[in-house]
C-alpha cells in the first residue's frame, strides 16, 4: 500500500490534504510562495501521530511538522517530496490546574487562546510575543520562543514543566511532568524545546503558569548616551526588583522613522534623543507599585540616568507607546527591500557594535545605507533592519556577513529568539563551535537515525 | 606506562593522591565509610581534566568525578578500581560582567564564596542552600541543585548561561554562551545539568546574576487546614507578585518537635496550629515593600487564609525563624534512626498524601511511627523524616516503599533536588517511562559509549 493510503487509513479523508489543497496552503506568514508536499497530515491525537511516524521511519520518508507559520526563518519550509505534519486539530487547552498552577495543552493550541483560557481563572501564561494569535504552543515549543517578558519570566524553555512527544521510530515519550522540581535523571524536555522539530513532534505540555499581576506600570524613557541606558536598566533593577517586566529600546533612527517621519504615530517625547527606552512593571498592588515606579524613575533622573521621561497616565497610553514599538509593518514597508535580523551580544558591546556596523555600511554603501535598531536590551537581544537600496541576493548577503561575522569576536548570536530553521544555517557556525555542531549531530543521529524529522533545517547532517 | 604513571605526568605530584592520602578522605560529608579509589585526581585546568578524560576513555577507566561532597544521593560513591576526579584546585570566579550581570566560574568554586564576591558588586546569585559553605558550582549543575528561592528564581539549571565541559573522549565542549536569549540550535547544556556528572565533566561556567535586593520582610503565619495554605499560597503570589522569595512549610509535628519538644527554638508562635508557613519576600524599596507585605498579610487574614501570624521586626527575628527551618540537625538527631526523603507531587494531592503515609506508617508500627513533614511547598517539594525505631536494612527498604510507592499514581517524584545517585536508583522508575529511561541510555551510550563517566549512578544502562 503507498504511503498516503497507509496514512488515510489512520487519519481518515479530513485528515489528510493533498493535491491542490496542499499548494492552496501558504508557506510561509508571509504568504510568499506556494506550499508543496506528497501530503498534509493532520493527526487528531498523539496515538495517530505516533503511527505515522512509525510508517513514515520505516519508509525513510521526510516529515515537516507545521505550527501556526509565524517561523521567521524558513524551518517549516517543504519540498514535494515531504509529508507536512500539521497539528492544526489538536488545539485543546485540556485542563487548568489554578492549585498547581499550571495547564495541560495540545501542541496545535494557539498562544492567544491559552492567554485567554488562563486569564478567566486569574492566571497568567507570561510567554508573549506579536505573533500571539496565530503562532501555536508546539511551534512556541519548538523554537524556544522568546518576545517581550523574558527579562522577569524566562523564554518558552522556562514555561514548560512537562511535555509528550513522538520520536521519529514512533514512539510516545509522555514526560507529563508538573512539578517545578523533578531531578530524577536526565531533563530530556530541553532535547526537544528549542530543536525545531528536528528530534520529534511535541504533541502536548504541562506549562508552567503564574499569578496574574493587578496593576501595570508602563513609561517611555529618552537617554542620550548608552551608558545611561545600560545604567538605567541596573537601577531599575535594583529599584523594580522582581516586577521589572520588559526594558525595550529603540535606537534614535527607529523611533524618528515611526512617528515624525512616517506620521504613523504621535512622538510621546521629542524625537533628538539617542535612545528611548520602554520600562514596564507588573506589580500586585497599584497604589503602591506607583509609587515605587515613580521613586525609580525620579531616582534615575537625580542620577542622570535619562534625559526625559513620560509616564503613561492609562492604558491607552500605555499601548500608545507600545504599538510604536510592534509596528513591525510601518518599519519594515519603508525600509523594503532590506534585510531583518535578530542578534544578540553583551551588553556592554552594543555600542561599539553598531556603530561598527555603521561605518561599515556606510563605507559600502553611502548614504544610501539605513540601519535601524530596536529590542529586548534587557534581554541581550537586538533587532536589527538594514536597507540600502537593493534586495539583490548578493546584496543580502553581504549585508549578512557584515551583521553577522562581528558577533563572533564578541560572543555574540547570530540568533537570539528566532531559531536557525534553513535561513540560519550559513552563519550557524559564528556562534556554535566545531565540537558544539558535532554534538548536535551525535544527537541527531541517536534520535533520528534515518534523519527524517525535518531534515536539513538548524544544521546539515555532514 | 601504567594508566596512574600517565596522569602523574600531566597533573604533577601534588595533583594526585594515592594510597593513604585516598582514604583519609570521607566517603560522603557524613564522614561515614573511607573513600576507595585507585587515585584521586586533582586537575589545575580544562585542558588537564581533557587529557586525563582522552587517557581514561582509551583505557575504559572509570571516572568519578567530585565537588564538595554534600550530596546526598550516594552519587559521588566509588570503588577501589575507579579513578576519582577532584575539581578542588579549579576554585576561581574568573570574571564578573556587573553591566551584563554575569559571572564567569570555575567549577569547584564553593558556592559561599561565589556569594560573597558577587555581593561586592551589589548582585546577587540566587541560589542557596544550607551547604552553601561546601558544596561546588560544578557539583551545584551536577545535580541541579534547588534550596528556598526556586519559587521566584529557579534551580540551578536557570541560573546557569552557559558551561564548558569535558566529553568523555577528552573533547573540550566550550558552550560559554553569556547571553540570556540564543537560539543557535541544540540548547547543549541542558545534557549535563542534572545529569549527575554521567555525561561529562563541567569545568566552567557562565551563570546569570541578579540586582541584589534592597528590602525583606520575613513572616511565620500559622495555619489550621490544609485549604489555607494552598489558598494562601495562591493570595501571596498574587499579592507580593514577584518579589515572593520563599513559601515554606513546616507541618506540627516539625515545629512542635524543634520547639516545644527539644527546646531548641522558641517558638514564635504558638505550637497547637496544624502548619507553621515562612513567607519571605525581596524588594527594592524597604518602607514599600513593608507596607504591601502587612497588606497582603491583613488580606489574608480578612479572607480567613490564616489562623495567626508574626511578621518579623527584625534580621534576628528573621534568622529566628529560619533557624527553626534549617535546623536539619535538631531535627534528624531525635528521629534516628530514621529514613529522610526529599519528594515533590502535585499541591492538590499532599494532604491526602501526607495522611495515607501517616496512616500506613502507623498501620505497620503503630505508635513508633512518627512521620515529620516540612518543605518548599511553593515548588511542591516536601522533606519528610520517617522514624520507626529501628534502622535495620529491611525496615529501610519497607519505609521507601511506604513513602515512594504513592507517589506513582499522583504522578510525583521520588526526588525533588537531591537527585538519583546510587541510593534512589530502585525507586526511579516510580517517576520515569521505561521510554524516558530508555531514550536516557541511548543518550548517554551516544556521549559515553565506553560507560567511563560515573558509571552506575542515576540508572542501568542494561
Amino acid at each position: 500500500m503507498d504511503i498516503i493510503d497507509q496514512i488515510e487509513a489512520i487519519v481518515g479523508k479530513s485528515g489528510l490534504l493533498i493535491g491542490g489543497d496542499v499548494s492552496a496552503r501558504p508557506l510561509n506568514w508571509m504568504g510568499i510562495g506556494a506550499r508543496q508536499a506528497k501530503a498534509i497530515v493532520r493527526p487528531k491525537s498523539t496515538e495517530e501521530v505516533s503511527i505515522i511516524l512509525k510508517i513514515c521511519n520505516q519508509a525513510k520518508q521526510s516529515i515537516i511538522p507545521l505550527g501556526g507559520l509565524t517561523g521567521l526563518v524558513q524551518g517549516t519550509n517543504s519540498g514535494p517530496d515531504d509529508i507536512v505534519l500539521s497539528l492544526e486539530r489538536m488545539n485543546a487547552v485540556e485542563s487548568i490546574d489554578a492549585t498547581g498552577m499550571t495547564a495541560v495543552v495540545q501542541a496545535g493550541t494557539v498562544l492567544q487562546k491559552l492567554h485567554e483560557e488562563v486569564e478567566k481563572q486569574g492566571l497568567l501564561f507570561p510567554l508573549d510575543l506579536g505573533a500571539r494569535g496565530s503562532c501555536t504552543i508546539g511551534g512556541n515549543i519548538a523554537t524556544n520562543a522568546g518576545g517581550n517578558q523574558v527579562l522577569r519570566y524566562g523564554m518558552m524553555r522556562e514555561q514548560v514543566l512537562g511535555l509528550e512527544v513522538v520520536l521519529a521510530d514512533g514512539t510516545i515519550l509522555s514526560s507529563m511532568n508538573a512539578l517545578l522540581k523533578n531531578n530524577t535523571g536526565y531533563d530530556l524536555k530541553h532535547l526537544f524545546i528549542g530543536a525545531e522539530g528536528t528530534l520529534g513532534i511535541v504533541t502536548r505540555a504541562v506549562l508552567r503558569l503564574r499569578p496574574k499581576p493587578a496593576s501595570k506600570n508602563t513609561a517611555l524613557i529618552a537617554c542620550d548616551n548608552f551608558n545611561q541606558v545600560s545604567g538605567l536598566l541596573r537601577l531599575m533593577g535594583e529599584q523594580i526588583g522582581g516586577n521589572l517586566t520588559a526594558f525595550e529600546v529603540m535606537w534614535q533612527e527607529h523611533f524618528k522613522l515611526l512617528t515624525d517621519e512616517t506620521k504613523r504615530h504621535t512622538p510621546p517625547l521629542p524625537t533628538h534623543h539617542a535612545y528611548y527606552v520602554i520600562v514596564e512593571q507588573d506589580g500586585a498592588n497599584a497604589e503602591l507599585d506607583t509609587k515605587q515606579f515613580q521613586n525609580a524613575l525620579e531616582l534615575a533622573a537625580d542620577k542622570k540616568m535619562l534625559s526625559d521621561a513620560v509616564l503613561a497616565q492609562s492604558k491607552a497610553q500605555a499601548q500608545a507607546i507600545w504599538n510604536i514599538r510592534e509596528d513591525i509593518e510601518g518599519l519594515v514597508m519603508p525600509l523594503m527591500p532590506g534585510a531583518v535580523f535578530d542578534v544578540s551580544l553583551p551588553i556592554a558591546e552594543m555600542e561599539s557594535y553598531i556603530s561598527g556596523l555603521k561605518s561599515a555600511l556606510e563605507q559600502e554603501w553611502g548614504d544610501k545605507a539605513r540601519l535601524v535598531v530596536f529590542g529586548h536590551l534587557g534581554d541581550c537581544n537586538l533587532h536589527l533592519v538594514v536597507s540600502v537600496g537593493d534586495g539583490e541576493e548578493t546584496t543580502i548577503k553581504a549585508i549578512n556577513k557584515i551583521v553577522y561575522q562581528p558577533l563572533q569576536a564578541i560572543n555574540g548570536s547570530v540568533s537570539a529568539e528566532h531559531g536557525i530553521g534553513i535561513e540560519k544555517k550559513p552563519y550557524l557556525a559564528l556562534s556554535r563551535s566545531a565540537e558544539e555542531l558535532n554534538l548536535m549531530r551525535v544527537v541527531k543521529s541517536s534520535l533520528d537515525p534515518n534523519n527524517i524529522m525535518n531534515p536539513n533545517k538548524v544544521f546539515n547532517l555532514v
